[in-house]
């Protein structure tokens, strides 16, 4: 089977080669330019040194924090050292909610400290400690169907369990009882939430993230708690005897002031075709508890390291490569919608976008959102990919992950390269998000990826626009 | 080969059987009480069931909290439940160590927040933030090496990382500089000694463990921070510019006072050669950050459910089988130390000793310390074991684990038995240290490698007196 098509140009002259009749003299070229751009990620280690000196330099980064500002100021000097052309910063406004601090521990009939995070947006206890019954639900369904007023004055506890799967679909699971729940437990009266942390580790810490109050429902202290303590939790309520829970937390609750976040966004110019934007993301925003490593430092060092290489060919691409680092990505996609809104003219030139939130494993699948008529031409670039280990899915449903998706929703074609995210669920909004956990070799790989798939879509022909209807 | 021989003792009568021209009929007979006493054990779960309720009714017991009170209460009224003839308590004192509160962080040229804990004796900071200047060193010999003076005002820092191996041999290799270290820097000048935890995971917290100050040299805060902690703080200094950290900490230090221990011991009484002892060992103490599961509930399960397996045997064994949960392990052996002062007209009439304090992993040998004239028959015994994955070690030379080693110094005969402690190293002292870290399977094989342990060692006429010299 012929390797794919791409366009090649030359400074200031388009040598547009479009159709699937091209010279092979043409697509061998660009073939050589991809080998070479695989060659150079894979022998590499950039995208590592980035993340290295997000995680070191900045840290954790939560929305509103002074490290928040700081990583603007880190990712604006990183791309202009990188060699993008051009570097800019767009602000915008979002929700301040502060952590503040927690103490947590099962109170009787058997004392226990207990490991556990505020979620995003809850409420504290007003300086006071919150100490009651704990009520336990099998899952966020079993809650919902509690009878009005039977948690008058009672902690609902979630205990759900994630299930560990290749494409992390557990989370899906799970999740919904994070956002939601303290407003299902306050319908029945109850007084706090308490959850299992999202997550598929054994730590002993708990598992952060966003939660959401329902309109008009009392705000009840939202809390998760780690896996062992849950363990513990439901071994000491097996017993049938009460058990008591208690809380002392200072967690802000939506505030209702708002705090400046800011995208960073950086382009490295197309040669011809300036105008039509292929965008790689990932979110420079991260939560405070490990040091945002994975989620999202792997996705900064991978579409920065990528819009380098790029950067660094001659003759350029006709397209122009835009990478955004969207802002308070965690607490609500704040930054991707800001995007879009300040955006909305320029959409319909977004050709194609892919973003990488998604940790630390292998691309094992490239899954396209495109005109069907540019299908060919992308399966034909996956082939490039198989060596890898990447073959390309067959549905063409792909919207963009996580911020991306905001793209996606206003036109823009995507493509999610799907990884094996079997252990992401294990340092997810945790504090084990940390530099160690990073796997140098998925990392290499999964940029040299990055990159062939930036080159592929600057400078092919082929337009993917627009988007099959949802 | 033919089996080991073992004495058979009806109630009252005497039947010794004490060389290898024995009846072929009564080995057969011990040896299917050793099949079905191993049988019992690999199909129960009461070993576990000891850990869950000690962990879930208990969970972490420092000496000198009120768990630690409550563990003992639990620990008498478990052994009698078990079956135990008779059950009872030595008291003794111990120093007293209060942990306090901390917290640390690298406070420039990046701040950041530092997962730490203060190591066993630690002083605190006395009400005040203490910052200085870290200085690195590769390990303790490093520091040890450093001029005198050279530490002036700054605090020392040990990154040395312990090394994972299956018989944990690694631990000996990296405690030294949590047990000396503080002083070892203090010596040089330093006003703190900070150093990557004793440990082989990577999990964002710190090991804690005993330190001791020498005689003399000022006391300065000693603690262990964690390992994705000590990465940062090595990626930090190795930037080139100084680097400051930050200790808050109310670690009472050695306090001067005492608080009560209790060694908790329990019988199943032997029935014709009663005074000769048998033991079991375990420690009932922990440390306070986990629940205790591994260290050492894991032993308190094991060598409890052996003394009741054995407590139901119709007859007795001859000689009396003592379980010891001995006091106050972790912060010195002081309930080992009592147990050897309060016993030493009776040491001599210890045959044979073992513990169970390393972890969760599977049994793979058995190594003697035992009058060489036994050999054979701890030999022909190992054999029994073959099925359960377990050889004999050829050295002659254990002491027995831990606290059981005090014991061995005052002349008990001990087995160790080694399992694969590759992931020991991961849980030991941390607040990973939780139920559901129990390797179920290979509990109830331990459980029942110790059950036929004990009973060979209570029914077998062969004498393992004296140990042999050191």
């Amino acid at each position: 089977m012929s390797r794919f098509i791409v366009g090649k140009h030359f400074t200031g002259i388009l040598l547009l080669i479009a159709t699937l009749g091209a010279t092979q003299a043409v697509a061998a070229d660009s073939q050589a330019t991809l080998e070479s751009l695989k060659n150079k990620a894979l022998n590499d280690d950039l995208s590592y040194q980035i993340v290295e000196s997000l995680t070191t330099e900045v840290g954790a980064r939560l929305v509103g924090t002074p490290a928040e500002k700081r990583s603007v100021e880190w990712a604006v000097n990183k791309m202009k050292s990188l060699g993008f052309d051009k570097v800019w910063v767009e602000e915008s406004e979002a929700q301040l909610w502060q952590r503040g601090d927690l103490s947590a521990s099962i109170a009787s009939p058997f004392a226990h400290p207990v490991a556990a995070l505020a979620l995003g947006n809850s409420v504290g206890t007003q300086g006071k400690t919150l100490t009651a019954e704990v009520v336990e639900f099998a899952d966020l369904a079993a809650l919902q169907a509690a009878p009005e007023g039977s948690l008058e004055g009672k902690i609902a506890f979630v205990a759900y369990k994630m299930a560990r799967h290749k494409d992390g679909h557990g989370y899906g699971e799970a999740v919904g009882a994070r956002v939601v729940g303290a407003s299902e437990a306050a319908k029945k009266g109850a007084v706090a939430f308490i959850m299992r942390s999202v997550g598929t580790d054994t730590n002993r810490f708990a598992h952060t993230g966003v939660s959401r109050y329902a309109d008009g429902v009392k705000k009840i202290p939202a809390v998760a708690i780690s896996n062992p303590d849950a363990d513990l939790l439901q071994n000491t309520l097996k017993r049938g005897k009460p058990v008591s829970f208690s809380l002392t937390m200072s967690a802000s609750g939506p505030t209702g002031k708002t705090t400046t976040i800011a995208n960073v966004i950086g382009e490295v110019t197309g040669a011809s075709k300036a105008a039509e934007l292929v965008t790689l993301g990932a979110h420079l925003d991260s939560w405070d508890v490990g040091t945002g490593a994975i989620d999202d430092g792997i996705g900064v060092g991978i579409t920065l390291a990528a819009g380098h290489y790029i950067s660094q060919l001659q003759p350029r691409p006709a397209r122009t490569l835009r990478v955004i680092l969207f802002a308070a990505e965690e607490i609500g996609l704040y930054g991707a919608k800001d995007y879009v809104q300040k955006h909305q003219d320029e959409m319909s030139q977004h050709v194609i976008g892919a973003e990488w939130d998604f940790g630390n494993g292998a691309i094992y699948e490239l899954e396209p959102g495109i005109n069907e008529a540019a299908l060919p031409a992308m399966r034909e670039f996956a082939e490039s990919l198989a060596p890898l280990g990447v073959s390309m899915a067959n549905s063409n449903t792909a919207k963009g992950q996580s911020d991306m998706s905001a793209l996606g929703e206003a036109g823009q074609p995507a493509v999610n390269f799907n990884p094996d995210g079997s252990d992401y669920f294990d340092y997810h909004h945790t504090r084990n998000d940390t530099l160690d956990k990073v796997d140098k070799q998925a990392l290499k790989t999964n940029t040299a990826i990055y990159t062939m798939f930036g080159f592929f879509a600057t400078s092919t022909s082929t337009d993917f626009r627009p988007r099959p209807a949802s």
